[in-house]
């Protein structure tokens, strides 16, 4: 097809099933391929660069489809919004080279996970954090996130083996956790890496809470890592503290960005 | 009754039909006085300070209820904060004077009314601020907001009618009425008075909006005050924008102050 097109998409995932079409189930991606079919009065395709999970969301998740038709970027977007309900909101529209895939041209994707600390969890943070009961020891945290940065093989943190999707290469690299207490009760989780395993995000806070509350030790990681098994690594953290916040693609992706807002 | 106790609580209220109990409803103080009453093992009348309309959101709702029980204060709001659902919070319990009133001993209340001028809104803000698309004239808002401190009868703004409560008094008191543009696309209007009537915050928000986009001129309001006629008014803003975020008694009443948090 003639023209590859990117959206930039911002979602409250509280009420869908995730990103990824389901029989049954209201999914982000099929309400935007579904809009941008009654646009377009053609079939879409649209592959988003990351299947966030029921309940996560997302400030900054792409999406590429490809089609014969030249777009106008701006009024493009005016219709999705108008057709798309509230809590999902198309805030860019760009053209891009015919190579371009918003999943496997991305360079690195950055996730924040939220922790509310305090006695009493605001009724405005429920849906965006967790509320973490149990001691929170920071340095202690600190200290255990060191082992996760890096290229390791993450399979212990994955639930992929779940998914029956086995193909996936387990081997990832986290560039970056940064652990912030952003104000009294409220701690983020920054984690920048070139790509993130099927709930790998929300295993590794959850391991480091019971690294926290003493339910697992710092001592166990190297074992753990080494297992190979989901079940020997910490909880999962609940996928209402999870936001998708930067997916990067490599310079020459980026030439053609025209940021219509 | 020998004891009386002020409850302040934060709730999210878009689920909810409001503050006050109707029947077929599912509303804050029904929610709020059923796990007082399963926590008391006795019938209890709670009063609240401010009688908040279905979607209205509170930062600081204060409500008082009488009992001869003495009341751990501490165990109690993590009990009632276990009962009720997380998007209604306990945030605090005091003892107070017999003759104190939630509402009756009230000297003060702050609204926050929320517009979003931008061309779209965030998924996050959907639930929390008015999306205003039309002409947005900070200058001429401004000067409209004068004409509404001070002391007025403030019928014109009331939907107090609607709801047969003839008797309340018109006449009001705004000590202060800021409208700050807190960030490029999000207008803050604050509202400090005496008290409020029924719809009275968002009749105002929709005037002065009605101004900023023609359908209404600064010179009618002098017109709309004197008529005392609800239809001569503007639109009301959306519940959605709107939260209670200060509720103030006289010094007196502050005396027993126990923030438990």
């Amino acid at each position: 097809m003639k023209y590859t097109y990117n959206l930039t998409i911002s979602y409250d995932g509280t009420e869908y099933s995730g990103w990824q079409i389901q029989p049954n189930s209201k999914t982000i991606q099929e309400l935007i391929q579904n809009a941008l079919e009654i646009i377009l009065k053609e079939k879409v395709s649209l592959i988003g660069s990351s299947r966030t999970d029921s309940g996560v969301h997302a400030l900054d998740q792409k999406a590429h489809f490809r089609s014969d038709l030249e777009l106008d970027l701006k009024k493009t977007i005016y219709s999705l919004n108008g057709i798309l309900p509230k809590d999902i909101r198309i805030i860019k529209l760009e053209k891009k080279e015919p190579s371009f895939h918003a999943r496997y041209s991305a360079k690195s994707k950055t996730y924040h996970y939220f922790v509310n600390i305090g006695h009493f969890q605001s009724p405005f943070d429920n849906k965006y954090s967790f509320h973490f009961n149990e001691k929170f020891d920071l340095p202690l945290i600190l200290q255990a996130a060191k082992y996760f940065v890096g290229t390791h093989d993450f399979t212990s943190f994955s639930n992929d083996h779940l998914k029956g999707s086995a193909a996936v290469n387990p081997i990832k690299t986290i560039y970056e956790l940064n652990i912030t207490k952003i104000d009294e009760n409220k701690v983020l989780f920054e984690f920048k890496g070139d790509g993130f395993l099927y709930k790998m995000v929300r295993n590794i806070v959850g391991t480091l809470l019971d690294i926290s509350s003493s339910k697992l030790s710092i001592d166990d990681l190297p074992k753990i890592f080494e297992a190979k098994d989901r079940t020997k690594a910490g909880r999962a953290a609940p996928a209402k503290g999870l936001f998708l916040v930067e997916v990067k693609y490599s310079p020459g992706c980026e030439e053609d960005l025209s940021k219509v807002f």
